[in-house]
């Protein structure tokens, strides 16, 4: 059999061994070694060659093609190491791409090996690869979605048990969907880089990740999960990137949002992920399904092995259509020249004239109210007023809170955006 | 401009206009000619050559790809002529490919050229593709889907505005969801065909479609969709595939069911589609979006056009992949032998000892009730009975709705699977 297509694997934790098992299938395919940081960790699988000095798989001449599900962008020049060895690379690694994504595919390109990725955005959601195929003919004017399982975890057990964010992310990490320090999820950095990703294949422009605006969970609160049920919304950590009107900037963001409980997004429960994408001439499609997982991304991984050996049969010139765009920067808007709709969770010492004064620092900043509510205030010294505005510039709303937020007796607990 | 890639479309209705629109952005790809049954006709599109003649297209050696958007089997031969003469198909026409699929696959492969059909089931949702690629490491025990915009516009009006099917079937016809013979959308003809094709590649197995059990939703009342509604459940024309355990059988069906709200699925809405995936190892994947309309399906047809011209500029063993199973018939189930729960609304005399002969006859076939309801009687001769079964051979069932019958006190009005 010497036909076989010969993988080498950087990286043996969940996805690795769940990439092991799953190959072990296909009998013209074989793993010839793996590159781990520990040599005596137990493992629930085995293969033959194990070692430490990943550079080892990135040189050796039988690997055609190197996967990497270590994470972290300590392996990028493993890597480079490897595409320079004619090997095509399948990669898990969202945090590399996003940062070191261009330099990588250049490389790539002028070695004439590919980079495939399904697994690095939503896990076993093929996305990736059917916006650059299936869905090539389109325009696209926004993609967007819940690209991050714990914090979704995580809210929807604030939500359907009425918890506080410390005892959910506790719960999380119990379960092994969140890590002992937790920042990379809670804070949006991981739905950072993947809609840095899919902003850079949907609107064929290179991201610079470090400029888009980032917000985590933390600061949501049983009750703003509470006064959004009521209200009819849903509180989800929401990525996504879409064309700003009128102009060729791009407005990408990554923070919690108020989700209409009518929209489908807002249904997407514990650790799934979505990606809705629109444009046209398609519309809208959604895309749902498991954003993490041994076996889910196992999935995407050995997706991206098997249409690579199928166009290895053809010839060398593979996958064109997997290329896009990395050397024009996209221009991003920033997030204080946004319009939003918000919802503002305000505390006051239940003092006469409040809500007035709330009422004409919007005025003054010509912010149109849609919903204002007083909660519960009787023999209690606070109250807590809601407000939910229409569409307004976030460097208004901002400027609205810094005004009101001189009065003593008002202060503005938590502003979340409204999808 | 020689290296334009050149298109000979077949049938210039709806879908047709809608690829002429869309690749008329796309500066390298030239349409030479499309083929209509009548000149005269109005059309909002400019084709240099229109002709009455599609074996023009099939024959003209200047034309890389033949698109066929006519529907219905007449243009079989067309695409065979067209095959023999080397030209990639793009289609549409799922009652074509779940007919004579097998036949047309095999004179590709001898001619080397690939026939892609994403457009031919769900429309502007990227399916096709996505299972022969990203999802391709999987065994899938399962392919589901609300594939019949139609009914399910039909179905969502009866149930929103609380209309007959007939008030609604009109509403259809007139909004253009609906052809004036309705038959193949309402009796389940449309989703049969596009169920029969997605198992072909889910399962990689030929499937006979005349084998396919097949029930439509103008059995459905208004009464069975609120009554559904109160139990917690919206009623949907499912068409699904999937593996009978510890058998080689597949069980593969389209009829209405009772969707449990909870389910995804249930909240799929108007002339949308979904189609769900389960297997391992990527667990379950659901994919919504668009089933129908001139621009969603081109966005499919344009994405399946361009695939194969980027793989056009590499050699000419095109999209491998794209190649499944059509030698092996699948050996299906017959629906008498399959185990499902079950809905029946039965009306009866208002006397005494009807419920007691429902109860005894299902003893007597070992069907287990999971809620018997009797609705308002007082001073009405007759009561409507809701009965939903555990799961139950379909054989037996019919026995019991056999035996109950033959009192002349009770009808059973419908029977409809529970999801």
């Amino acid at each position: 059999m010497e036909n076989k297509l010969k993988i080498g694997i950087i990286g043996l934790g969940t996805v690795g061994s769940g990439v092991v098992k799953v190959l072990s299938k296909f009998n013209d395919i074989e793993i010839v070694s793996a590159a781990v940081k520990n040599l005596d960790k137990k493992r629930d699988v085995n293969v033959k060659n194990i070692t430490t000095d990943a550079f080892e798989i990135a040189k050796n001449p039988e690997i055609d093609i190197v996967v990497e599900v270590a994470g972290s962008t300590h392996v990028k020049d493993v890597l480079i190491e490897a595409i320079k060895n004619k090997k095509h690379i399948v990669t898990a690694n969202k945090e590399l791409l996003a940062k070191h994504g261009a330099e990588l595919f250049d490389i790539a390109r002028e070695n004439n090996v590919v980079i495939m990725y399904e697994a690095a955005v939503a896990g076993g959601i093929p996305i990736i690869l059917p916006i650059k195929t299936s869905l090539k003919a389109n325009d696209f004017n926004s993609v967007a979605g819940i690209l991050n399982g714990t914090t979704n975890y995580i809210l929807t057990k604030m939500e359907e048990e009425n918890l506080s964010y410390e005892e959910c992310l506790l719960k999380a990490q119990k379960l092994g969907y969140a890590e002992t320090d937790p920042t990379g999820d809670v804070e949006g950095y991981d739905a950072m880089y993947k809609i840095a990703i899919l902003a850079n294949i949907v609107f064929n422009k290179r991201i610079d990740y470090t400029k888009i605006y980032r917000e985590g969970i933390t600061k949501i609160s049983a009750g703003d999960i509470k006064i959004a049920d009521e209200l009819g919304y849903k509180i989800k950590l929401i990525a996504q990137a879409k064309k700003v009107e009128n102009s060729d900037m791009l407005d990408i963001r990554v923070h919690p949002m108020l989700v209409d409980k009518n929209k489908s997004i807002s249904e997407i429960k514990n650790a799934t992920n979505a990606v809705l994408l629109s444009g046209f001439p398609v519309d809208k499609v959604m895309f749902v399904g498991p954003g993490a997982g041994e076996f889910p991304t196992a999935s995407s991984v050995v997706g991206d092995i098997l249409s690579i050996k199928s166009e290895l049969n053809t010839n060398n010139q593979v996958l064109p259509m997997t290329m896009c765009n990395h050397s024009i920067y996209a221009d991003l808007i920033n997030i204080s020249e946004t319009k939003n709709c918000y919802y503002l969770r305000i505390s006051a010492n239940n003092e006469p004239g409040v809500i007035g004064k709330i009422g004409l620092a919007c005025g003054e900043f010509k912010i149109n109210l849609s919903c204002i509510i007083q909660k519960g205030v009787l023999d209690n010294p606070n109250a807590t007023i809601i407000v939910i505005t229409e569409s307004c510039y976030e460097k208004d709303i901002n400027s609205m809170i810094e005004k009101i937020s001189k009065d003593n007796n008002i202060r503005v607990e938590n502003k979340i955006r409204v999808m």
